[in-house]
């Protein structure tokens, strides 16, 4: 099969599709063929050599995928060849074909198309798990996310919507606040002209945001805090402003407040099939009945790959970029 | 009614026990008179300066009690003068008399003595919100309490054991440490000739600990999150190591780790009152069959507080310092 490798650490162009061996499903895991993958900053940082795939996983990068069944390894049940499927991945998804443990199969959800369906494990399972499972957000609370525009952002928007939440975003121009307006965002920061901190307060008489759900790290910190309500939670799941900042533990205990910070990458092969689990009772059907939906930028050829990441490191996107291998128009429905 | 008052705040000798003006119970709050307090680390602060009590409570020192209900307010249901029982505070306890909202009031449990109910409210409601409500602390889970002999530490050993978690604490003598054995602690760490990371470390064969009930803040923070385990919770109750450090997020990251920091004294009525419905839920069985019993260093009077404050400043006692108010001896039983 062909996948995209990474011979050297670099920009764009050290993506290269190139002929690679296929891979053989082992216990508990089938074998995708697999019609297209989507770019998560995660990707941008292993192409940069700055996020080495977990033991165990695929050296391929890409964290989640869409296609057909082509095998099944021993122990799988429940599931059978030619389903059309999506996955949540460890890597692996910027290729032909990949194995999947297949606690980390889902369905594709009634009215997504087969290759839609690539834009939704990361960021359904990484949202819900995060502002749902972790740190619990509720009906009536206030949910900001750093990033609404982004694929995180115009999911945990509509997640957020969807559960009675009322929501802020950050993003960086008026036409993607707009955009995150449309999905059901009601407090609109722009980051370039606007302090967050004020915005929230203001908006919230005062009160501050419940849940934030943060991709910056340490450039956020000090003011995530002070955003924070009483009893405000605080998940943080990336760390594009950096690694290390100044906690001031008492302005957290005088919020009774929480900082979680987690990768779902990382984790355990059970907490995925866990997370997958609660992902297809509680999303599955929200995107079913049409009360959310993958929001897809464009779609670019997997063998251009470099192409889509320049897109995503250019912050030139609104939802997610899909790449869509080679063989996939020439697959029928 | 005599209470212990600060009319300027400083070392043990500015709690002075003077004459005041008798409470009155308000709406959904019921009058407690008083036979024991205990000393709490935030008393100590607040007569430092540098805790003023919530608005709305009480100014006297004291977050919990044990004694008779004298008086019952408007709204107030379930509870009947003569009730003996024991209570969280917001402020108070030092005193003859106070006002109790009566979601704060709890039962003597069976098998406790009046006196020796005051040991408990105050650090079974901070051990079981933070541990089990915050942290989730499950069965076969390795739980670390820092300061194990103090009350703090001595009811949540006890508690984490009674769960089926294995119980590490930090503490800095022999004999203390061996108190905390008895207690069912299994790992036992001498703070002042051991390191705690590397002890940790030793005794999960490189897990870590799940979760870590801390009380120093800034001091541990980095110590911490190196011996937290993968998915760990660490919960700051006190700030006794200072206020500020630097937090390295992709640590936390890399582990999927979270931090909580909370103050049981600024949780709302309605959470305050929940927190004392899980307790008598769940704690209150434990003390009646005596799987868990109020660890009491020793009596002293309340009008001599100053000595019981010298006692907890100076870690010279393991467990819980009461306060008996002089009327306490001359009422009968």
């Amino acid at each position: 099969m062909y996948a995209i490798t990474i011979p050297e650490p670099g920009g764009p162009d050290a993506l290269v599709w190139d002929e690679v061996a296929d891979p053989v499903p082992g216990e508990n895991e089938v074998l995708v063929d697999v019609v297209a993958s989507a770019v998560n900053r995660a990707d941008i940082m292993q192409r940069q050599g700055f996020y080495d795939p977990p033991p165990g996983a695929s050296v391929y990068p890409g964290l989640e995928c869409s296609g057909r069944i082509a095998a099944i390894g021993p122990g799988v049940s429940g599931w059978a060849v030619g389903d059309e499927v999506c996955a949540l991945l460890s890597g692996g998804g910027y290729a032909e074909r990949v194995a999947v443990p297949a606690g980390q199969l889902l369905p594709v959800p009634e009215g997504v198309g087969l290759k839609e369906a690539a834009a939704l494990p990361e960021v359904v399972c990484t949202v819900w798990s995060n502002v749902f499972m972790v740190s619990h957000l509720r009906p009536g609370e206030t949910f900001l996310v750093h990033g609404g525009s982004s694929g995180i952002g115009t999911m945990a928007i509509q997640l957020a919507k969807a559960v009675g939440a009322k929501v802020a975003v950050t993003a960086g121009s008026k036409e993607k606040l707009e955009y995150c307006a449309g999905l059901g965002a009601e407090i609109l920061i722009n980051y370039r002209e606007q302090d967050f901190v004020a915005e929230i307060e203001q908006a919230t008489n005062g009160a501050g945001a419940d849940v934030i759900l943060d991709n910056m790290g340490a450039k956020y910190l000090e003011r995530n805090i002070r955003a924070l309500a009483v009893n405000g939670r605080l998940a943080v799941i990336g760390l594009q402003g950096g690694v290390k900042a100044e906690l001031n533990i008492g302005a957290l205990l005088n919020k009774g407040a929480a900082i979680s910070a987690t990768s779902l990458r990382r984790r355990s092969l059970g907490e995925k099939a866990a997370i997958v689990a609660a992902v297809r009772e509680h999303v599955w059907p929200l995107l079913a009945d049409g009360h959310v939906r993958p929001v897809i930028d464009r779609e670019i050829p997997m063998n251009d790959a470099a192409t889509a990441h320049q897109v995503v490191e250019e912050s030139g996107h609104v939802g997610k970029v899909l790449l869509v291998t080679p063989q996939a128009g020439r697959q029928g429905p």
